[in-house]
């Protein structure tokens, strides 16, 4: 397992972390498989969306920002975070993605996110290689 | 990995898609692990719900439909389908299902679905096993 | 892989698990990969959240419920839990957590849960291990 460090600058965003995910791949030195890529935090997620477009991953987050309001009154968390914890439930904590012949194979317009939701905060993602059935 | 082609005919929907991915197994002779059924788009999904009532899946979809409007005057994105890609990340690119004895270890009730966001179009998923542990 | 039986109490609660997925890592004696924790069900899932605070697993739960209404006029099928079945599609079957010398790698904050969004039932979770790169 690889740990990676992904510093996160807004309140909510999504920052692209598809580079060092490879760079994790190839130190992992897995060729034919899956990586699983893992956040261990409870306000944050992990997505792939597209990411040609800044547009996409601006209306993406904006969006989720809306559907669950910070200042919900029946939220009960004295941390006042809730609406990141249960968008962390929503997006969840990790994706999966196929890696073939040393290389991550995300669609043509996938990218990787990490998506941030109570930052800006240090985030770490974990990084796990699984075999292919052989 | 072994790719597959699903054809979708809506705008929004939920394609079954249980046969192809059992066939796909059995293809790549997977005896006992998971298999990851993997969407390399960014406007459509894969999710795993009720098959026996097509009621089900309709409701899914529609409701989807309802909670990210396609209009939402804060989108930004000049293609003007921020809707699905936000519908994407909240579902998500990929279910991961057990496999044992060379078949997927589905719930009696469950069916896997691509779930079309933004059709129709002609979409593809990319189907990996991953061993279990010896 | 194992079965772990989880019994629900209410229509909609989180239900902790990690002692009982630590267990079946334990029997299944996976030492490095990652832990497929799933549920064969259609109106439950499986998260990963908060778990110090018992408030952040109701705020979830309550604000999950009211994102999604039992009575939505527009739901069609005729067993009257819809709302559990988008939901099963928005938070997802399954998790897959890392492993690494035979223990789950969960953040320090992180509980696994079951969520249940039509209980109470009697539930049950497949627990499969997946082996890392070699």
């Amino acid at each position: 397992m690889i740990t990676i460090d992904v510093p996160t600058r807004s309140r909510q965003e999504l920052v692209a972390i598809t580079d060092r995910v490879q760079a994790a791949v190839t130190e992992l030195a897995l060729e034919e498989g899956a990586v699983l890529v893992y956040s261990p935090h409870t306000t944050c997620a992990v997505t792939i969306n597209e990411g040609a477009d800044p547009d996409v991953r601006g209306d993406v987050s904006r969006f989720l920002g809306r559907l669950v309001p910070r200042d919900e009154p029946d939220f009960r968390h004295a941390e006042g975070n809730s609406d990141a914890h249960v968008l962390m439930s929503l997006v969840g904590p990790s994706e999966l993605v196929p890696v073939e012949g040393g290389r991550l194979r995300l669609g043509r317009w996938q990218t990787l996110f990490l998506t941030e939701f109570d930052g800006p905060r240090p985030r770490r993602l974990w990084i796990t290689g699984l075999s292919a059935q052989r």
